[in-house]
Formats: structure tokens, C-alpha cells, sequence
């Protein structure tokens, strides 16, 4: 189980979410409060949107707490759109290429969770990617995997809640015909550029936590609350799509 | 193109082959003089037996000249049975997982070379690794792959030679079925604890070079010689395999 | 405040204290129980002696808990004499350098403790340090010039206990003079290749918690017990000195 | 022997610089031309100003060209004064807290030479090193304690000049009383966030070479020309102080 956190709306500087609040990411990556993992040591990474149309993306094997470089950055670089996560391995090995932010043209994705029975499936689910998105598979992870896979529905022209739906029927689909039992779970945040989407799902009921934030200018998905304003953070139900756009933010059921 | 050396024979400090002589492999990682790419900084590592049946590995993304646990650990441990590598990546990215050797169970395996096309073959390459196999992929180099389809062919009963043989011509014939022209290169180390299969192989004539050279109590393969001995370095031919074995060598067309 | 074992006998696999009991030192990098930090994830080392009199040195800035390299070496390596140390950073930076185990020649030395005012204190320290180990200054841990003034004591003709109380008297003359009040700790472990001493030390009444296992065939100690044999695991007293020889073990007021 | 480059003007994407000219900074990590060592692949460093006092810094122990954080950073940040460094291990080992640039307060600072004689040295020149700053040592390079010898200089009330020309005097006076041979050579860079001051100096008349290209709304500086446009480069001669200022600058002899 991983912590991630999204932002949109009024430029401001990453580590006022990063690295700033009591309960910042940063912080949860050593002492996590609704996570299975307590600890979140196994690499990290921060992408975020500039002036240009694909973001700048920084990932590091390290853990969050004690790399001065994601301090220094998040101290510097203001965004309009950034989504940061830290990790706790459930496989795949520590490498940044197993690290999260995933990105592939203007797109990035953080996912906490994992695909239920992964080892089984890992093979049958690379085979539904596209040549080209298979190509761009770097690491080992669920979590790449996922997103290569929605990335392709993209590219078959499906809004971004279609895609996340297809990739999930489809997976859960492939674990019924094996008769796997563990679960699938997916929250999980996409960005465009313009707009973030962030998905609370799971084939069970005991999807990971998300929350939301209104704030001055803009909105924040976070794992869990940053700070100590935890009325502020309103927490997803299962199956619940939070849309975020410039100015406004939808809920919507899943 | 890479760099790699392999030892058999009686125990000696990994130091007197990577690290000691004028042109060890370490100083090889800085400035190859036979390679393609004279800096070969893209990580490194080496794999070595002891007592048991599992062989250390101990692998960095790194440059080797500049890692103090290599020095220190090469000048610690003994072997009668080690290979070391230094990485110019040319795909799959910097990470420990596409760094060699490669080890699966008792064996060891490091690589240099390249499959022509092999953004086209990989997937194709992929689906022909068995289940378990499969689960076994970690990074996207492919060397690793290369390794674990010969993994397959020795479960499968073959011997080292005939199980490379089998991947190579298998590989080929894809490469040849889509029309790839750029070639197949292959100079490569097997190790399963007791033995070492040493390969020079490319599809045209340009394979990337070996070397071995016979001394006192053992037998050291390399890309290149390691020290102003040059004429102890006997070059292999192209598509010949040298088969290393306590006490003697054997040198063998391929 | 950091965790680490230390241990001498017959040769013995890193991994039987390293990462195999239930609570070896690799578990508790990530989740001590007598630790004021419960995560000791800002990096490690190993050092260990083979045949040679200086002794082999691995430090990575990782966490121990995902690094495949000290898996496999302390599967892979034997040792009769070994010190392990996972730290958490109080001061100093993440670095190979601030990872102990410290060495110079034959000795290795692991720490976990703090010099109280260390800030205040660095300069005036430094300064006692002879010139060839004044130039031996890596790092900027208080843990490493303790050790280098060790070293300055031992090259002198000090014994190892008088070399420590040389030094942490110093050090304290150095606190009162300048009126700190935080406190000095000190449990650390001091090996020269034949022998091992282990202190447990604090100028208020609180040193961090060492213990010692006899066990057959030789003995080792740690910050606090590694597996579920908790009995037998003897807690050293404030203020205990353990000399660990090959065959025998002393318990000194220190 | 190191290389940097230095540049203020209209904000420009840093891979303008630092990875898109043909023989651009990241390139010259791998083959630099005018440098004694070809390969400059311990480290590397990036800092730049934005809209905060304070700049940020990325600095890494990888070689530069293989570092994809660097990549994206720099193809996404923008800046108006910016100045990057790959690295050349002199000594002081492999870390990030040697690599440039240095940072303190509003000040970086990137350099290329050495301190003859600096084992000899190290603890004289620490030794001038008020308190405050004595305590921000982190490192063990000359380069990172020549820095923080000009900030008390500057402290003191000095100008960006005056301080370099004081903590030059002041060390080659050291040299030449302990009879030291070895030259001084400092090719370096210092910024305020508002102003550049690059200096070409040595000792001895063989200071590492700097070229200052002006360019439409802003000015470079480099260790060598980063692109095909080599007359555009204007070498600095021995002894030469380049000022950097938003729409000018000057060279002054030194």
C-alpha cells in the first residue's frame, strides 16, 4: 500500500502539500496513518505541469523523507497540476522505473493498491497491450501495467472514466476465469494536464482510502487527510469518481 | 556494448581480475579500448560461488570505477568461480534489474551484445517463456530476456550449448520472418556453479570480442585482455564456445 | 538512534543474525521495539573479516529492508567476526560516508548514540585529530570522528577500553566546559579482527540498550533481541563493557 | 578536472544548456574535449533561481547523461539564472554532499580545479571557517570549503571579487609557506540570484579554460563551447573575472 496525493487549481508550490503540512506526504512516507504499510520507504516521485504540454516528472529509489532534492524542488517549482506518491513495494523490485508517477505523453498516474493474483495475470494482461505501449513497459510492476492499459483505451478514443472502467471490467473479468479470491483494488489518480481524475474502487468493499479537499483556488486528493484540518477532507465512498477541473470538482458514483 | 570478464579455477580474490591488473574491468568501465563505446558507466556487477549452491550477486547502477563496496568486497571475498560485468546501456533504461549477471536458481548468465529489432521482438520473445519463467522478468533489457529463454530450454533437459543454440536460431528466425536487418550479437558467459560456457556469436561477422587466457590453477575469459599480458589472451573465433571445467578448457565451434 | 549487532565464533552465514531471525536486524531497519525511532531506513552497513587482516565494507544509502545486494552477500558470505548497522540519521546527511560500519586498517567501529551539542562541539573535536586522520574525515557525523578519535588514542598504545574512556571523557570535559546540557550516548562496538568491545554508555542514566547471546560457538550482541529467544539475550547494565574473544566473553564495568 | 556552464538572461528551458546543444553539458559528462579527463561521471548538479530567494538544487551521484530526472527537470523548469556542473572525482569521494553546486542561503556556487597540496591543507583552511559556517561542512571536497571560505567573506562585507580574491590570496599564501608545488587552478562560478561572477584563475598560468558566448537577451558561460557555434564562444583569458548582470556584463582582468 502506497500514499499519494493530487492537486489542481492556482499555481502554488509543491511543498505546500508535499512537504509542508503536519501530516504532509513526505511525512506519511515514514509513519502512514490509514495504511496497511506503516512505512512508505521504497522510492518516491513527483510529476507536475509546467508551461509545456507533458510534464516534468522526478522519481527516486530513496525514500521521501530524506532526499534533499525533493525538498529543494518542491521549495521551488509552483504548479498548477501536480500529483506526488510514495512507495511501499508489493512487488516488482525497487528501481524508478518502478516508481510512480507513470507518465506517457501529457498523461501521469499514481495507483495505491494491487491486482489480486498479479503473477497469474501479469502475462495474459501485457498481451492486451498495443505494440507500441508494450514497448514503453519499463518495469514489473501492476501499477505500469494498469496504466499502459488505460492509456491504450485512451487511444481507442474513450473518455478517461471509460478507459478506467474497461481495464478494470477487463481485469476482474481475467480473475474470475481463474478463480482468483484476492481482491482488486484501484485508487488511483489521472492527469491530462487539464484535468485529474481520482478513483476509489475495489472488487471488494475495502477500496484504500481517498479523500478530497476544497480549497481557496483549487482542490486536493490525498490517501489521507494532510493536515490537521481533517473535517476539511472528505472522504470518497466506494466506487466514487472525484473529476477535478479548473474551478470545479465533481463526484460522481463509479 | 559491455564488458565482462569470467574466472574458474582455484579460489582467488575477485581483485586480481576486476580491479588489479593495468586494464582491469574497473578501469575497462572508464575506458574500454575494444568496445564500441569506450565508457561503460551505466552500472555494473558480478556474481560469484561460495559454499553453496546460490551465488552471490552483488549489482549497482553505479559506475564501477567509482564504487568503494566493489573494491572493498572484491578485495574480501575469494572464488573459484565468478563473472563481472560493466553496463553501456543501450535500452531498458538504469536499474539494478537490468544489470548483469542475471541469476536464476544456480545459475549465472552476463551478456554483451544486442538483438537487431528487438523493439519488435520482444513481445513475441516474451510470450515464449513459460509461466513461471515469465513471473521471473524484472527489467526490459534484452539480455535478461535472452537469459530466461535459456533458463527454459535447460529445464527442458538441453545442455548449455544446445539451450543457447535454440534461443539464437529461434531468435533468428523471427528477426529473418520480419525482415530485421540489423544483426544478432551475442558474447556471453553461462555459469551453473561448477562450469562456464563462454560464447562468441554474432549473425553476421562482427561478433563482439573474447578472449581466454590459461594461467596457473584456472582459466579467465574476457571482452578484452586485462593486463599488458596480451599475448596470454587467446581471441576466440567467431561462433566459438569455450567450455570451462575444473582442471581444463575446451574450445569448440559453434 | 540507529540498530546493529555485532558477532564472533565460528564462521557463521551474515544472514543467521542479519536478515533471518524474526526480528533480525534487516525487520528492524523497518520497525525496531527499543528504538526511539522505529525506522532505521536512512542507509546501512556491513563489514566482516575473511582471511585478511583489513575487513570487508559494504554501505549503501537504501534501506536494508529493500536492498537485494545484502540478501544475497549475507546469504552468499561466512564470517567469523561481523558488525551490521541500520541507521536512522540524526545529523550528518544521507550518504555512503555517514553509513557505518566506520574502518581504517583492521578496525571497524558502529554506533548509535549522539554527541549532545555536536554542532558546538564538531570544530573542537576536530581539531584533536592528528593530521593523517584528520584527513581521513569522510563524513559529517559525529560517529565517525568519535571513531577516528579512537583510532588517534589507539595508534598512542591505549587499549581499546581505554581508548573509548579517553575519548568520551574528552568529550565530556568539552560539554561541561561549554555548559551543554544534552546528554552523551554512546553504545557502540569496536573490532580489530581478533576481538570485539562492546560498550554501553551515557552520561545521564539512559545509554541505549545493548545484549548479549552466548550461544554455541561464539557470541553475539545487539542493540536489542533479534529473534523470539528473548531470555536469552542478557541486557548489558549503563555503564557495562562486553570483550568478546574467540572462545570467551567478559562483562567489565566500564 | 570538472565541467560547468552558467547562464543569466531571459528565462529559457535549462535544457537549452544543459542537454540540447550538440556538445551540450550532459554530453560533455560522457566526452568532454577540453578537459583532462574526458569522462566527468561522479555526479552531477543543477541549481536555478525562480521566484523565491532561495534557489533550488538537484544534485545526483549518477553520471549526468544517464539521469532521467535530469532530463524532464530540465525540460520543464525555466529560469533566468541557472548554473549545472558533471563531476570529476578529485577526491572526496562519491556523494551527493560533493557535488556542486554548493548552496548556502542565496549563494551558489559551481567550481572546476583543485588545492594543490589540499590533504595538507584541508585543516588550516577549516580551520578559518567561522563557527556557523564550520557547521555547514557536509562534505570533503576543497571545492565545497573554497565556497564556504568566500561566504564568510562575504559576510564580512566584501564584494563578490574582493571575497574570491581573499580566499585565493589566503590560500596560496598557505601553500607557498608549506612550500607546496602543486598549483592552484580555479575555474568557478558564483551567483547571488541577481548576478554572475565567473572567474578564470590558476596559480600557475594554466587555469581551466571558460568561454562566455552572449546570446539574445542573456549571456552563458562554459567550461568549453556547447554547440557547433565555436566562434561564438569568446575565451576568457588567464586571470579574467566575467560579471553577469540582466542586460550586460563585463570582463574585468583579475
Amino acid at each position: 500500500m502506497c500514499r499519494f496525493l493530487a492537486y489542481l487549481g492556482d499555481p502554488i508550490y509543491l511543498e505546500q502539500l508535499v512537504c509542508r503540512p503536519r501530516h504532509s506526504l513526505v511525512r506519511q512516507s515514514l509513519q502512514a496513518e490509514e495504511s496497511k504499510t506503516v512505512t512508505n520507504g521504497d522510492g518516491f516521485g513527483i510529476g507536475w505541469y509546467g508551461e509545456r504540454e507533458t510534464p516534468g516528472v522526478y522519481r527516486e529509489v530513496m525514500p521521501a523523507w530524506s532526499d534533499e532534492n525533493l525538498l529543494s524542488l518542491s521549495a521551488t517549482v509552483q504548479s498548477r497540476l501536480f500529483l506526488a506518491h510514495v512507495r511501499a513495494a508489493t512487488g516488482g523490485g525497487i528501481a524508478r522505473q518502478n516508481c510512480h508517477p507513470f507518465h506517457y505523453g501529457r498523461y501521469l498516474f499514481i495507483h495505491n493498491g494491487q491486482v489480486g493474483g498479479y503473477g497469474q495475470l501479469r502475462r495474459v494482461l501485457e498481451s492486451a497491450l498495443p505494440d507500441h505501449l508494450y514497448e514503453q513497459r519499463r518495469g514489473a510492476t501492476d501499477s505500469e501495467l494498469l496504466f499502459l492499459l488505460i492509456m491504450a483505451q485512451l487511444q481507442e478514443g474513450m473518455s478517461a472514466p471509460e478507459a478506467m472502467r474497461a481495464v478494470l471490467q477487463h481485469t476482474e473479468a481475467l480473475m474470475q476465469a481463474r478463480d482468483i479470491k484476492a481482491p482488486l483494488r484501484f485508487a488511483a489518480a489521472l492527469a491530462d494536464g487539464q484535468q485529474i481524475w481520482a478513483l476509489r474502487y475495489a472488487s471488494d468493499d475495502a477500496a484504500p482510502t481517498l479523500y478530497l479537499k476544497p480549497q481557496a483556488g483549487g482542490c486536493a486528493v490525498a490517501s489521507e487527510p494532510l493536515g490537521d484540518d481533517v473535517e476539511a477532507w472528505r472522504p470518497l465512498g466506494q466506487r466514487q469518481l472525484a473529476h477535478l477541473q479548473p474551478g470545479r470538482f465533481e463526484l460522481q458514483p463509479f
